[in-house]
């Protein structure tokens, strides 16, 4: 995963989302400051980037919690990662660009290999789009190859 | 819409998907070739690329069967332009990188405002995901700022 665009610390161009989780808030956290070429409108950010906030942000919440689950530290061996089945988004109000983005992701519910995360992304503490995002674990031998 | 990361023609790191009406097949087609850097693993595209992509030629899908809907010509003033309200994107298999993306958009439903668009990302004549974005169009208030 480390070539990811979302993620990836070895993508150059990449995003290089971070997901967090915290104890207290029971969620994982993300920060994400836009670039001026994420731009829909002059002033607002591209849908496509809340998408691929949302999404990243999902996989990395049903991550944390898997490691979580097993009583795990993050990042232990062998590594719990997730991909996307589905993904759905609302739009709820233009989302400004010139600010830090908050994502927030809780899990929905865990069930075998599926983890489903709703995920919110706020601007200046307000809520300008939400999500769920249907994970599923992917199978050891993949992640080998 | 000209400075959109998606679709801008004046984005200079933007990806300008072009989206265009084909009569006989009743649908909007675009095609994608991704970089190397859009990856999530060696090999296959990142799943917010694809939400992006649909995102995008869904909005395009729209406001293209709005023209037709008018007996209009394409871009003709005054211009008619399409916002996401919400994103639904299925990921049905692992989308390849290494070759041209093909996108295909179908009116599901026009309704006043709003335009609900089916989406099918296709890769080697495959369908890999697939999706449903409903629109609303853009008050021309808010196109003239």
């Amino acid at each position: 995963m480390s070539h990811c665009y979302g993620c990836g610390r070895l993508n150059d161009v990449g995003m290089k989302i971070k997901s967090f989780w915290v104890d207290e808030e029971n969620a994982a956290i993300a920060k994400f400051i836009p670039q001026p070429f994420h731009t829909a409108f002059p002033g607002y950010v591209y849908g496509g980037l809340i998408a691929s906030l949302i999404d990243c942000h999902g996989t990395g919440t049903a991550a944390a919690a898997a490691y979580r689950a097993e009583g795990r530290e993050m990042d232990s061996e062998p590594p719990l990662r997730f991909v996307t089945a589905s993904l759905h988004v609302n739009y709820l109000k233009p989302t400004p660009i010139d600010t830090t983005l908050v994502l927030r992701g809780e899990i929905k519910e865990m069930k075998d290999r599926k983890v489903t995360v709703e995920v919110s992304l706020s601007a200046n503490g307000e809520i300008c789009a939400s999500g769920e995002v249907i994970t599923v674990k992917i199978p050891p031998t993949m992640l080998k190859r």
